[in-house]
């Protein structure tokens, strides 16, 4: 298979692993990579020497390409960015805020980009921005999320712009990556399915915590301050239900949300840390390498449509 | 095409039209089902005489199968039953509640149900109680939704029980088939963009908003005390959202809400009234005949599963 988004980004297989706080590190990127998808390392809020370690533990791994990820309203964006074009990343991924003022310097530096966004509209910008992928996320997707859905996020967004489109959120499988591409998606962002991979370093608590959810265990909270987060539901999920009930300020959810990732993802605390996950966890049942993470993806996805023919 | 939905319903093409209160009266419903569709009576809380009239326009209008909608939390329920058996109507659909009560008295007369879940629980439930097929109601929808979204609820129900899975929500186009028959549903079930038919004898005033809005006007209201509706926003929606900023009581959401849907459905207010649709609004942009609907559906399903396995 090859396709614009295969061709954009130099890879074999049209298949991104999404950044994730606290999760994707070297690690995990340099073995999606090299497997023949894209990996993309997290930054977040993260100090530039710190990331500085990261990169180059990945270019050590693979010579194939990967992005680092920047969020740009954190603190340390400007540096994260700045750390990128020293180290020479091929690609970065801009992620919550306006790229625009980076765009000049990432133009210089001769770094292609990729955005990830929430709505139609934001699509529509980043292509103007000059975006070569654009990543639509659907609120099924876990993290911070927006209300678009996948299913009608995908094709309002193919109408949309003419850049290739990748489908993030709900798709751990392919079944998901037929039905994103039979909505015109060229690739598709994972998330939870990489957490469980082998190679990804998160605390073994988290991996046993996702393979034993379902669906009924995905949560959306911090709607109410339009903070949107899907994670797993536990005491942490709990407690910000009573702080909706009780109608508190923001400042109170802050309060026992601060640190709550890296307590999961490090510590393993699966019951009062954030364990970040999307929808679709009821079907990511078990620990595969990334490489048989995406060879089963790509062997499902031929068969599905192979299938759907000869039903037709 | 014929597969299980097909058979299962008596149809000739896998596509399930929407119960929607104050929109699917007999002209939609006939013309969906003579189409070679499978159309489905609202009836919500109406009186059981005059569901009865609809029920008979329905047959002189078309011999082919149809369903009436029962909504068990509904006072008339019990009589939307009984006027289903006494007009013999070949299925029914039982949504928003417990349905084991009715289980032994559809039995005896020898009408089989489908159901409208929100939970891959429910699905398994549904399954144990007998129902022929399972329609899985993505958060997409427009009206009363859930939490699951179609991309990651389609599968796991699949994954979770035997009979055939209807995908709802997010849907109205081929694209839209195709990725819910890639997740493994056998048939769809469309609502939006029944209700812009021309056949459809709700206000011209709503049929243009549909076809005006996109998918950033698809908001959710009534999350707070889980009574979540998706519409378009209007000066309705933002009055909900007010109440929401106040943190006022379930009683004032209801003061505002009653009435509304009849308000922009029959009356054409589409200012101050329920303007129910879901997210896949952005896509549904001119007022065809349910023929076209339909057939446009499936041509469109047949072109996208040649175009997926001749990219891969």
């Amino acid at each position: 298979m090859t396709n614009r988004v295969c061709q954009a980004l130099g890879i074999k297989y049209p298949i991104i692993q999404g950044a994730m706080q606290w999760v994707s590190d070297a690690s995990l990127v340099a073995s999606v990579s090299e497997a023949g998808g894209f990996g993309v390392l997290a930054s977040a809020d993260a100090q530039k020497e710190n990331i500085r370690v990261e990169i180059k533990k990945v270019k050590r791994a693979t010579t194939k390409p990967f992005a680092v990820n920047i969020t740009i309203i954190s603190q340390t964006a400007k540096d994260i960015l700045d750390v990128a074009i020293e180290e020479k990343v091929p690609f970065v991924v801009l992620t919550a805020g306006n790229p625009k003022p980076f765009i000049p310097l990432l133009k210089e530096a001769g770094i292609a980009f990729l955005s990830v966004v929430a709505t139609v509209k934001q699509a529509i910008k980043m292509e103007e921005l000059g975006a070569s992928v654009i990543v639509v996320e659907g609120q099924e997707a876990g993290g911070h999320i927006g209300e678009m859905t996948s299913m009608t996020f995908i094709p309002q967004a193919v109408a949309a712009v003419n850049v290739p489109i990748v489908a993030a959120g709900g798709i751990a499988t392919g079944h998901g990556m037929a039905a994103a591409f039979a909505l015109g998606a060229e690739g598709i962002q994972m998330g939870t399915a990489f957490m469980v991979s082998q190679e990804c370093t998160i605390h073994q608590n988290v991996k046993d915590a996702l393979i034993q959810a379902d669906s009924g265990d995905s949560v959306v909270t911090g709607r109410k301050h339009h903070h949107a987060v899907r994670c797993i539901a536990n005491e942490l999920t709990k407690a910000f239900a009573t702080l909706d009930e009780k109608n508190a300020p923001v400042e109170d959810y802050a309060a026992i949300g601060k640190g709550a990732t890296y307590k999961a993802s490090r510590e393993g605390d699966v019951i009062h840390g954030s364990v970040m996950a999307g929808q679709i966890v009821g079907l990511v049942n078990s620990e595969k390498t990334t490489a048989e993470i995406i060879q089963d993806t790509i062997a499902e996805y031929n068969t599905v449509i192979r299938q759907l023919l000869e039903m037709s």
